[in-house]
């Protein structure tokens, strides 16, 4: 267990030298855990996410039975939309569902503004009792979807492969788009500040689905608004930005802002960095695949990983992605042993 | 029309001046236009690619319809693994589906060797129907899946997201994967020296699902065979290598080998070519989404692609991916004349 404050993933956020690598892992809290499924089973999704004691609980759980040096907060990305009206829903199998997409322009200009502390008081009564209970054993990250990867999803009405609903709105509706996407970088700016003030000591942006774009696109359409909720964020709290198969887009993700990079496996993490420069710090960025493979295997894996960050401050340990179910906990359990093994100065 | 030969897009290729950029577009011959679900109307698509006359056609109907610089036969990856009796099958809606897939060391290892000229004569009498047809106005590229795309396939049973099973199988397996990726790139080699055989003036390698793989991954799994099949490829006939999401695999892809390096969308297409050197051609990288858009919008991003190329020789046009179903022929048809008006030098 590190000892409380200094805490090695903050001062990673800001290429401060740590006694190790931190670790945490995204979707730490999830379907692979039984604990997680026990709760699963008592509360439908969106229930357990609007019930504090029982999300932070679930916060909870991958602290205590894995060893990872930050908690992040449970909840969902699509939580800040479903005071906006579109009719959000999480079904069983299909995932989440907006049952009004915003597919015109007057929809576009239609959206928010929020009162966050009215509309996702929820989410920060969690981040509350998480602070409480951790006493300060590891930080909590808050987070939120950055406005591209909320906007696709309200165009699009649901996951998507190819966003071509959400492309073909945003060239030939610029201005409704630009509105829209306005609104939910001020939206996200509130909604991370609120967790903040709540007692977040980091955040993450989830521009999960970011990597769909062109960069000509992702300038024009994505980064202003990025950048815009970025520096409404409150100063002092690290920054962490994350997307998926962003391997063309990551110059210029880094120049709408983050202390921390979040990098998919898809890139090679060492000359990435390099190429990035290493004025910012990076996250990532072992395939959760290799989780499902042996112990040996994501020894390996996890090394070659620590190997490319060359113990350079500013590495925070994570996966590419989220955890996928099938993983077994023990595998999960063993990664954070290695890594706090291998890296330790 | 382009004078018969030299073809600018066989000059493209060895990165020789043209008088215009030459441009084809991947699934050129598909669902968007009516000529082709009038065939489709009458053939199931299995039936279609078999019957050498219709298959002739359909690769013919681009050709006379939009001006590209190219035809590309009508064929599909997957028809190579027929013949291996593991259960091919198109379904209509779901895709591909493999009846048997190969999930153990014992079934890897039992696969091919296969006698192209008995197996798969019926595309390389496709190919012959097209060449005498095309009568050298425009040349025929071939193509065939590259090693990783076909056993993804094999071991997945289908189409897949995150290809957990090929993962786990290629790690867990890997004598048994070498044994079933040399087989692959042997069928594919003897494949496409079939197709050139019969006439085919150009081949494509499809490794269209390696954007999944970590560069690690792919040094270790798929470069080896993707080298060794491009190695036995007839020497003078210039090979294209082409994969989606490939931005942190390019170097690697260019190390396995091809005179042409396929890129997607997702990466600058001259920032990325200058990084991967000069000293081999490059072939994309419209977004396909953006044909959905105006014909002013397609205008400007052709443009800034070419503008990205900088005249340089050794760029061919094309999308990043295949064409989606719901585009106006029309736009496809613009883009085509667009570029070469914008190239003509």
């Amino acid at each position: 267990m590190p000892p409380a404050g200094p805490f090695a993933f903050i001062e990673a956020c800001f290429r401060r030298p740590a006694p190790f690598t931190p670790i945490w892992l995204m979707r730490q809290a999830g379907r692979y855990m039984a604990e997680y499924r026990a709760m699963r089973a008592r509360f439908g999704f969106l229930e357990l996410c609007k019930t504090p004691e029982a999300a932070a609980e679930v916060t909870l759980q991958p602290v205590e039975r894995l060893g990872v040096d930050a908690a992040i907060l449970f909840a969902d990305i699509l939580l800040v939309l479903e005071p906006l009206g579109v009719g959000l829903e999480f079904t069983r199998g299909d995932g989440p569902r907006i049952g009004r997409p915003v597919r015109t322009a007057a929809a576009a200009r239609a959206l928010g503004p929020l009162v966050v502390e009215d509309a996702l008081g929820y989410v920060f009564d969690t981040v509350g009792r998480v602070r409480k209970a951790l006493a300060d054993r590891v930080p909590l990250i808050g987070f939120a979807g950055a406005p591209f990867t909320l906007a696709s999803y309200l165009v699009e009405g649901g996951p998507s492969r190819e966003f071509l609903l959400t492309k073909r709105f945003m060239r030939a509706e610029p201005q409704a788009w630009e509105a829209m996407m306005t609104t939910l970088a001020d939206i996200t700016a509130d909604y991370l500040n609120g967790q903040i003030s709540a007692g977040a000591q980091a955040v993450q942006f989830f521009d999960s689905w970011v990597g769909a774009l062109s960069p000509d696109d992702y300038r024009r359409y994505v980064q202003p608004y990025t950048s815009r909720a970025i520096g409404k964020v409150r100063r002092g709290v690290p920054i962490i930005h994350f997307g998926v198969g962003t391997g063309g887009l990551l110059p210029l993700m880094k120049a709408a802002g983050g202390d921390v990079i979040g990098l998919d496996w898809r890139v090679d993490l060492g000359s990435t960095w390099a190429q990035l420069g290493h004025d910012v710090a990076v996250q990532g960025n072992l395939d959760p695949a290799v989780l499902l493979g042996s112990v040996d295997e994501i020894r390996q894996a996890a090394r070659q990983i620590l190997d490319g960050a060359a113990g350079r401050p500013g590495h925070i340990f994570n996966l590419g992605h989220g955890i996928h179910k099938e993983t077994p906990v023990e595998h999960v359990a063993a990664l954070v042993d290695i890594v706090h093994e291998l890296s330790s100065r």
